[in-house]
């Protein structure tokens, strides 16, 4: 087994947990590659780490190892998109909703996934088209103004025919993955990872019949900004920025990727109700 | 071509219009039955009609027309639920969700079906299992109280995963026909009907973070209900109840058989709209 | 002091509770009642409760104390009204947001109140008139139909100015004490008990964009059933039914009483965030 | 009588207007000022206007008339804010919810107004201190991060007890006038403008339990943000922008100032539903 090992860097005790898993790897004779980024705050743990060094893009494994919070998973993602190779995420965020496993039981659990006793989970992805680039989504694409409380006056289609056209600080296109994230703080439902379905929400809409809409992931959803000389940013995943023009077109669809999870339980609701109603604020 | 005519028989323009209906029909050639209810009423118009009296149930029929509401369509789809014949709805309610047309354009709209010039729409119903009865919802299920104003305690089961559990006035389990409706006025989200998905909502919830769900329609929702001696009645489709009792489990999984409609056009989001917008208050 | 003792006499650890109470009470040399229905119960701990037995609206005491959940404490209320007797709620509901104290903490604190160490704090009431017959509501009114799952079309006016007209499951007028009551979990805003209004909240309403609504409690409010033939009923803080019929006036304003509560600390929103969240499903 | 002139200098139809209300206004022998920036606007229509400019911060007059939308009235308010000057608002924005007449209607009504056939209405405001620099808003005062899609983390103290705290995309402390406007699209409460009341309501609220909340406007609210590192902003009436630090508290009380306007009917209720139901998208 190949395994490729992501940390947020940032935190000591995310670099600290991923110098024990490299080195439960390396015991377990597992072919280690860690993190460019990762390697040059791991180098004072031990000089060694600098050779398994490459980056996240470059990874040729079976799976990876990404320690943090849902942006870290989310990032990770973006690397991997097009390799189907399934993230096993170890929780050192605030909520974790992508991650499967709590710190302290990250090593019993990497144990049990070398010995093969997990199973992997797919998630379908949203795929954005703007000017001809196209991105992946994991969670959601936000569409916002760059000016704070200010709106944008958005015009949505699906399949063509317009679904509606409304003033509202923003406007949230997400997956089922993305239904537990910013689509629900917007007052989006839970949607089960199993449904084939994106959702619409909009942010702040200034109407009082506004509402989430679920649309099928085989559906084509088109948003176009109807007010001239507002400028208007989508963000991807939380990740990335992309600035969009009056009358620029963004096209949403399935996307032909998905992400992959390395996965020891079905336990979807139970992080809903464990991560969600307490506000996952625990730090 | 052999078509039914059915109608809300205590609305006069709706009778009336059944009589347009059937001697529009009869110069066309059309093979013609009347619901009999229906003919009770019409035989003022034309004694003539008492010949096309046949039971709702039995009509073997290309098509029924049906001239009323939501109510109207919905008792309608429970007689032909099995024989997948399509229902043409004429609207005559305050909403008409379900209905295809409107009064005036009734006959131009039935001369170009009878020219072939329509689609069928496929919608998935609900099925509904309690005490090895078997029912079919094309809308919901309402899980309630008899007693006004007072709770149920309900245990939530999705695939044999605990979703939630909760005390609630009551609960919707709803197809995406039945977003639009009740589903819709306990909060839930718009979902369109190419979606596979049944939607559970709560209503009134004794509980700050409840939340629509969407749950995948190949999915089995058990609902248990959980406080002794509390009885409680399930509402089919807003016609038919069902009494229920303490730790009974009702069962919703995909009906096996579809509901059909006659359709001019593709407008599900003008609908939601212009029917939902403006409280669908009428008359 | 002169102290009067009610229970949920249906509740075995209530009515135990109330014995350790009266005993106590006894002990310190306060002149105590007991309410009849609870005397029938404690008999059996102590013959001699039967000497103290009073109807709850025949006493004329300082303070009530009631061991039940918010129920019992509606209930006291509304025998108590006009008399400004403060009640001493302990918590042997599910939720108990009127009551004081948890059981384990009953004596002590009522060794407090006897010692001075308690404030009284007032809270507002709704007056509702209908076929000029006057109620009080502590927490709220909540119009229903009789039959489960049917709407009704209800018209709004506030200060004789029409607010709303909708069709919708019911209706709720709330006080702000009601406001983390039935009014929340219908979709009310939490409303602090020093604001001086009520809340209108729909149950469902048929309608994409009804929304709560405060209006000040110097408002008369104005509620009219608009379809004929269906009946509704009025449900006064959960405890009193009143047939209402089509075309009927029921009318709200502020109560020339207001209710009043033994309180040893102010935590209006600790209560909210420890009940509410976790859905008050304590047992 | 005095009256002052100002208008949204940016819209011909605005501009045009304004010409001719000075016009109107000096036949009926008004004497007439106008804000100086609408002036270089009106030159063009007559030389004569410059003889009338003043600073809109300087006029001492009797009655601003106000042409534009909901933002034109909300700056020329921090104009006069301690004078209490009236303001008679000409609806020339998209909603208008606080301006009193169309303009086709506008010389008839100032007409009126002339001649005493009218009324004026108080609002109360919020009065905002950080950094002990104090600021009124007659709407809502929004702390948001400065980069989008990104959350703070706040506590809120209501009367020195903890309110809440939670993550959120930001916060809104709104005024019973701001509660049709951007309270309303974060989901708050429709609040008559006679209660006194503040609206606190977290906008994407990273929680699925947080709920908007209404406390008295004799409580003072303070609001702190929790997370190191994080920059926000407060936007006072969608006009003014302070920046927010770490730990920083800000403080809202009632404003000792209140906002005054020329109004000829009474018809909140009407304006709630004409303008926000269909979304107030009228260009």
């Amino acid at each position: 087994m190949r395994v490729g090992v992501v940390a947020r860097s940032d935190i000591d005790e995310a670099v600290e947990l991923s110098s024990e898993i490299v080195d439960f790897l390396m015991e377990n004779d597992v072919e280690t590659f860690i993190d460019s980024p990762l390697v040059d705050e791991l180098k004072k743990y031990n000089a060694q780490y600098t050779e398994l060094s490459c980056e996240l893009g470059d990874m040729d494994v079976d799976m990876v190892i990404a320690v943090g919070g849902d942006g870290t998973i989310l990032r990770t993602q973006s690397f991997v998109n097009k390799k189907k190779i399934p993230i096993f995420g170890i929780n050192m965020g605030t909520v974790g909703f992508l991650t499967e496993i709590d710190p302290e039981n990250a090593l019993t659990a990497i144990g049990e996934v070398l010995k093969g006793n997990y199973f992997v989970e797919e998630r379908t992805q949203l795929q954005v088209c703007h000017n001809n680039k196209l991105h992946s989504a994991l969670n959601e694409v936000v569409l916002m103004t760059r000016k704070p409380a200010k709106m944008l006056h958005i015009e949505i289609k699906v399949d063509d025919e317009v679904m509606e056209e409304l003033r509202a600080d923003g406007l949230i296109v997400a997956t089922p993955s993305g239904s537990t994230a910013y689509s629900m703080s917007a007052g989006g439902p839970i949607v089960d990872p199993k449904v084939g379905a994106f959702i619409i929400v909009p942010i702040c809409p200034f109407k009082l019949g506004a509402r989430p809409t679920v649309v099928s992931n085989d559906s084509v959803i088109k948003v176009k900004l109807l007010r001239k000389g507002k400028k208007a940013i989508a963000v991807i995943d939380g990740q990335f920025e992309e600035e969009i023009n009056y009358m620029d077109e963004i096209i949403f669809k399935k996307s032909a990727n998905n992400a992959y999870f390395v996965r020891l339980t079905t336990d979807f609701y139970r992080k809903v109700r464990e991560k969600l109603t307490e506000g996952g604020v625990s730090s």
